[in-house]
């Protein structure tokens, strides 16, 4: 296992901070590195806001439920799907331009997520931690608001970085053969069942047996109710129609 | 600038390959420090098919537009949004599960980016080459017979790996000032009419001034026409109705 994959394999989402900031020319060195990673047919669909305003991080805070290390956090930046810069240029070279396509919300976002992933990984590579905010999509049209977002942008994730004043364990993750399949898909309860094994020893030993539950259970509330019910509106009203 | 980040700021796109074979055990530890991206709560919503026939690879490679590298490289992979193990697995606690939520078909294909995107750097630490092939989702119904895809699993994108025979030079990227914003969203025309320049600069040199073209002209194509117009009664049809 060679020292990149060590790296990569050592991930895990940081949530605690130390005050240090860090540098706006590394910062900037990351984002560098993030826009180094593939993008479909040269679109770059993505813009990064990097929310400096410490009442526009509070409120972000909030808006993603509550969770403060977007406000303690050296840096919080919010990756935007942006389909407005790549169509804007087509259009100024005379085109009739079509928006609103589903392929081009698909494209938007996986682009941004290749990005944001190599951004991650040159973070981690300086030392620094990271965790993804997904929280963001539970109010989308509060964070655009706030980042003043256009029509054909839209808020993906949130991204905390800073200097880890903790260091938790490694989640685990599914086998490597649950994942990885040969010609056909193919599924295997019985691997599910397995994990949810793993998964509980892993809760019991970090809380100190207080946890008592695996990850179909963990799952159970993502699904059991409509999660951010919203988004199909907030996307149609932000220009991402899906036809 | 660190030997990672400098690691991810030398990709670009491998679609020539030698004949050697990655080895299956490396291969799999690959997908394994794919795994290791954050994953939105732990939901690994994905599932990545290893196509081995030499004839469905063929049939790939034609379904994407003639793209013979997806035939001839070393490996070829379909990494492929799954709602259907983390939804199927929350079934099995007796919950009863919404599918087809627009916030689950984002929250699948992020995640499965994220990973791939980590597979790549991965791959890329080890000398292998890597493509990625978004033309599956020219025909994502054709791919998804083949492959024998359930209900609420959809081919996000392929990826081809090897060694590689080439050594593209480093396609430019829009500059970080494009891309990084603060506090709010902001754009500028003419930072793109001067990335506009120096792609045109990258073409007349890397084709012995044979090329005009600029990153404008070169994505009007992508928007002028329909792109993949079949998307979304494709994504409704396999489970994901954007609800």
């Amino acid at each position: 296992m060679n020292s990149v994959i060590e790296l990569l394999k050592s991930h895990r989402s940081i949530r605690k901070f130390t005050e240090e900031k860090i540098p706006h020319e590394l910062l900037l060195e990351l984002v560098r590195a993030g826009q180094s990673a593939a993008t479909s047919s040269h679109i770059q669909a993505y813009s990064v806001i990097h929310v400096t305003r410490p009442e526009n991080r509070e409120q972000i805070a909030e808006l993603a439920g509550g969770q403060g290390y977007i406000a303690s956090c050296s840096d919080f930046l919010v990756f935007c799907a942006d389909m407005k810069r790549p169509t804007d240029a087509a259009e100024r070279t005379g085109a009739n331009v079509v928006r609103g396509m589903t392929e081009q919300l698909l494209v938007a976002s996986v682009d941004t997520a290749l990005m944001a992933q190599n951004m991650a990984v040159a973070a981690e590579s300086e030392g620094l931690g990271i965790c993804y905010i997904g929280g963001i999509r539970n109010n989308p049209q509060a964070v655009s608001d706030l980042l003043q977002l256009p029509e054909h942008v839209y808020p993906v994730f949130g991204m905390c970085l800073g200097y880890p004043a903790q260091d938790p364990e490694v989640k685990p993750r599914l086998p490597v053969e649950a994942i990885l399949k040969e010609d056909v898909y193919s599924e295997d309860p019985d691997e599910v069942e397995a994990f949810d094994q793993t998964m509980q020893g892993y809760y019991q030993a970090r809380t100190g047996g207080n946890k008592d539950s695996n990850w179909s259970q963990n799952l159970t509330p993502l699904f059991d109710t409509k999660l951010r019910p919203h988004m199909r509106d907030f996307l149609v009203k932000r220009g991402f129609e899906m036809k």
